[in-house]
């Protein structure tokens, strides 16, 4: 594939990229164009349509994939490509994970590892509450397909897995090192924390928030999702199931984080520091070390999310 | 009934009481006694078991309602029963409402208009949902005896219901003045707002946060029975559903209020009003103008929960 | 008249515009032109003055009413008029409320539904208090021109009478609701509690704050206002006096929001609900039904002074 | 005078205290007794009217000036007296000061030295408002005879006066060291900030909270107090009334601390700062320093209005 | 030895206890006596001395090791000693770890742990400034005798080491798992964070605040003593240096608990983790699952640094 | 020199400049040239290379000093420089001061006074401390260049030697005026309690963060330098060094301000007002009175630092 990042002035390209933005202008002449930026997972690319009434251009809107026929050209110190002809594509000529930001680790063995921690699981009515999910087919595709957040961290293809396995893997750990905790409460609920990010927001490109990620949130989303399936389990205990419920509820750990409870159990704080710790590790990683970051020793300037200046250490001598 | 706030010093007592608490103690002479605390809806009165090995007297625990034999006696100012008998008695031989301090209203009156305000409701699905909880003879004998509140306001039996029928009347209004309203929504909100509170606190005398009030809150089990009700209702748009059950997650109105989501329609933020203003000017009415308080125009001392000193207005002259 | 938002390219224009911002620039040539934007009730437009020194341009500034003559065309998608003359109008000449947001209620008959409500106050020296203000005819101009706000919600010429009139309506309401509310304390303070604004806010088009609203603000002004008129009501009770100032002094609630006293009265807290529920209310109503918006339906967006997304509710099917 | 902090057991007392509280309580054998706690400036002492029908014993309440005959006698540690008879004394035969805090500084020197900073104001109209107020005789004997505040600083005949006087002296120094300050402005400001004190607290010995205190609050009634005798000078410019009422009006600095507009002008910001470094400079003082405090250099316990433990530095070696 | 919770009534006591508290009173006769408090690691208990003149009662004060002749008795319920001799202790003659609350682990396996994973650490002049510190016999003396704090959490004898040892675990954990982290840094950071502890608590059995602790802090002085060593290793690197003070600085993680600077690398970041969900677990295992505490399952009431009620969860079924 | 405010139209400049910002760009007919922003104490001014290639220019950066040759033109109402030639400038060729916005007041002055101040210490070892600092020609450049802020306020070279002098005056007075305060103690630690600011910016014209300035912090930086050099004072107690570095922690007053502690001694809490009173006192003094504001009567519009509103008093009349 012909990848954006790669794209030099003089080229000609055919090539399907994914439209983010399409907007119509007039020139100082009273000519209609086009201005449109295509997007692939290197980067994106301003675009112009000065002829719409060429042979061959098709309507389409942002979220598409267009098939373009195009030159580029540098202007003002940034590359450009001047459309020619422009169609939507078919959804078998291309790979949507070209487009998108994807997790740098293999999906498939992320879940992997996911179900060896479902089965580590001793109580067999938490391990069956597990795989009603996560043997589900349609839930695995969603799950696996999400990204973690709309923004902030784990923004990309299997964001939601990788946050979900990392919390899982934290929770594991402070199971054997706080021996009073309860592991499998504490595993089924790091697994669950989050399912509710499938409903909440959409699928990529969009990954935007649903109506009903709006109105109920993605916590409580994901609490009724547990419930739910808990129903199909007679034998799962109600306190039990509430105690899950609970952790699930009060992951974000302070009211005015959305938690409708703060952690009243040992399982539901550990929980939400091992939620919160991952949020904030993967936002500095992101902003220090990821591959479009300058020199990790640079100050990065302030980081609104984290409220304060940020850098890498340096190397030990 | 002899009720705890005529009892005069010098008489025989032979009455039904509730303990409200219970503790054995030693005199310096290490003799064991008892220190009671008994109450009926007028009040509290200490009561002393000097000789617990005397004839007919039974073991018995706060909660429980006990017939006792005594006499009264001033100590120290207050009046005191010295008991010489007491045993617990039968179900049948008291009325809980005696012991408890009940709403001002009647209960099958408020329960009336609550159900014709209901009938006013037109979208036939919400009328159904509503009716599958109010027409309920189980929920209704549950919700007709709660309490609004563990303390603070509307502590009382039919407190809930009391409170739910003034914010449904303070909704009412509003949906009459802001016409852009929909009344159906918000008064289907107003009256499922608190029913979760069926469930998260336990019936009288105890009154207390059950497990599922602590690990879940009211306003989340409130969701919970609105959305169990609704499955049985297949014609319940799923969009109207969610608004739904948008208002009751947000009718706290900010997150640190326990509110997972902050109202994002009108009817939601119109219902957080209702309750707000509902609860704040209950707690105003029982600390200026009930019939323990002292003369309305005098300063009462710091609300804790109002952040201010309060009064009572002066008469128009 | 000619308004704004009907312009199309081609036209000559001669009509009265109000000048909202004007602006001397240069040319890459050297040569001085003046950039201006009109408006009236439907809009504002751009246009240009290329030659002033063509016969009959007159000097004017932001907030001059002006007569131009002028020709419409469409740049880069945008209409936009290119001045041949202008010159400032005569005051009889225009009428201000077309160049104006304005309330979409009758000034009159709101006007005359606050003086029922003041005419139902039964005790004299609140009704002799109110009349001092609403029957004097330069207050009524003052009071019904004013907006109720610089920006945020009921920002148009009648919006003061309007959300006085609708706080008023809702008091009248909780006076019946709540029966220990004193409802001629709390209308008279319903009326008057907002009436600091029209010394706070200068009067449209500006309606910015004025040096008494910058240094004393609405809430202040007004204790004073109601305090100078009460001097002259020599049978009205220094206590009564002192609880309605106290209403208006506390109908914003909270400390941090400019009340130098928080609610001690229950008329001062009803009062300060009424508020904030008709400023929600008007907000709400303003970003999801007013002509402008979008689609009732459709998420508006991250609401600064609300803190969250909003959308209208969906109809009932 | 016989002083509380003196008395010794076994004497015979015949001396005139204040009453500080006084409850009428029950014996073990149903006799009616007195427990009252009486006052002067050196402290307090418990005593007992046991036989309330000895002759010469009249009815007296908290805040009496009583003449007793009484014996001492130690109990528990502690002194006590046995009050024989107890009537109430003529005002002429006590002098209050004997039984109040009082500030360590001489009043009428105080005074003078206030007026000498008034004289020191060049502005006409501006000086002619302070002594409309500090060469009234009625306003200056409540002036003096107020405390700055119910408890936390300055509660003592003669703080208010002492906290005034310290508050323009930092401001005189404020305005020759920024010398962008406008001098006149900033004193008569100074002088005024707290002068709604005299209204808002009760004389002494209840000195308590008015309802004009509770309802308005300093701020505002100093506010009216300075625009009535405005009112009075023609000559005094609106605008300036403006700024000094301003500068009153923002003198606690921030909104949640009860002021309704921040200071918006450097007089008003420099105020601010003087009123809150004399009111926490002084708390210091109290609890570090004053003559019932332990030795300067040990730690006094978390102080509950400054937020932190306190001590006073050691000596210099 | 005879420990406080295995005393009965009637018993001849010859041990030595720990003062916690003495007062000197008086009898309604006039007779000085003295109320004690007694302390060893089960508890506490009262006791009398009702003839101070009686041979062999010498001077005593809160916090001396006293070796007493006494009798037991039960008053009011309570176990109570009679003293008839009590002298101050020679040091060599008690344990002072059966008098004071101890870590359950043991001391000298807790400190090995420590130092292999000091030992772990790479970079040489890292292990040299830990080994500084924890080879130095006075001050593994102190390190080892410190609790973590005054109250909350950790407060015993060890309870310093017990939380530093477990932090750094975490933060191994860390270095593992989030493979950015600097993992001789966050080590050397995680052994040194609460050094400063050393110093800011006096030792037990007081374990109060030193003035040093309450000018500067535990957080400045571990800063400070870091900083003091690595001037004596001339080959650590300045950045390095600031990166490791920085990490100290930051491990409250907010400037409102602390903290003078946000963590602004990814090992202070990691290391504040660590240490909050050190204490917060710690808090939940003392009050729930601690000895004295009541079966696990059962609410404990609100919990004020944790803000909110808590309980253990109930096991699998 | 030829200063930027007074640079017309069509004139031949040869002047040295400092270089604000320099970035290379493209015309659209895609030959690169320079865009340049060059400043003096005078203000900016913008400049073009368009043709990199002529004799005579060379590389430079953001921060160099530039000798350029140029012509002056208007260009869209704005100054503008086209440069024919531009070379580094040598050190000894310009006067920084005309490049970087200075104190109004004369830096050696300010430095004599601070040092009579530093003479008025009556304590030997706290003048030897300051002397040790100030008599220091080093640290005296780096003190007298340094700003005190990055931005808000004193941000100008002598910035922090104005700051430091106008605080230690206002400590001077409040130790004349509180008599209880230690005036060697209060006035070491005011000359002190910034010098921290020469190591946490850079020095002009960059004035930003330095790496220590970001982890470490000026009130930390500035107790270690205090406490470093107190150690070669031996005589100095370490009580009165722990009280004068506990100042210098807590100047901040509040936690959240960055202060690790809050002021627990007389001396702190004086600093802190005297440090927050100047700061405010300037930022208002900038924004009303300094030479670029409008008519300092005008309202200047929000303030983020004060929250407020600004104006100027009017003068009197």
């Amino acid at each position: 594939m012909h990848f954006i990042n790669q794209i030099k002035a003089g080229e000609q390209i055919r090539e399907i990229y994914l439209v983010k933005e399409v907007k119509q202008l007039t020139t100082k002449n009273g000519k209609p164009y086009w201005n449109v930026t295509l997007q692939d997972k290197t980067g994106t690319i301003n675009a112009k349509v000065w002829d719409p009434n060429s042979p061959g251009i098709e309507d389409f809107e942002a979220m598409d994939y267009i098939s373009v026929m195009a030159e580029s050209q540098e202007y003002q110190g940034n590359m450009q490509l001047i459309i020619r002809q422009a169609k939507t594509a078919d959804s078998g000529d291309y790979v949507p994970s070209d487009y998108l930001p994807c997790s740098e680790y293999d999906v498939d063995e992320m879940y992997s590892e996911l179900q060896r921690l479902i089965d580590s699981v001793k109580t067999d009515y938490m391990k069956k509450l597990l795989k009603s999910f996560f043997d589900d087919a349609d839930f695995k595709k969603k799950f696996c397909f999400s990204s973690a957040a709309k923004s902030v961290h784990h923004n990309f293809v299997g964001g939601l897995l990788e946050h979900t396995l990392s919390v899982t893997r934290v929770c594991n750990f402070f199971a054997k090192h706080y021996t009073f905790l309860d592991r499998d409460l504490l595993l089924t609920a790091a697994i669950c924390h989050d399912i509710g990010k499938t409903k909440e927001l959409s699928p990529y490109p969009a990954n935007d928030y649903t109506d009903e990620g709006q109105l109920i949130g993605h916590i409580v989303i994901g609490a009724e999702m547990v419930r739910d399936h808990i129903k199909d389990i007679p034998e799962f205990p109600e306190t039990k199931a509430r105690e899950l419920i609970h952790c699930i509820l009060a992951h974000h750990g302070e009211l005015e984080f959305g938690s409708p409870k703060k952690p009243a159990l040992c399982e539901a704080m550990a929980l939400s520091f091992a939620d919160n710790v991952d949020a904030k590790m993967e936002t500095m990683r992101e902003t220090i070390y990821s591959g479009t970051a300058s020199s990790p020793t640079t100050w990065k300037g302030m980081n609104r999310f984290l409220g304060t200046n940020l850098r890498g250490t340096t190397p030990e001598e």
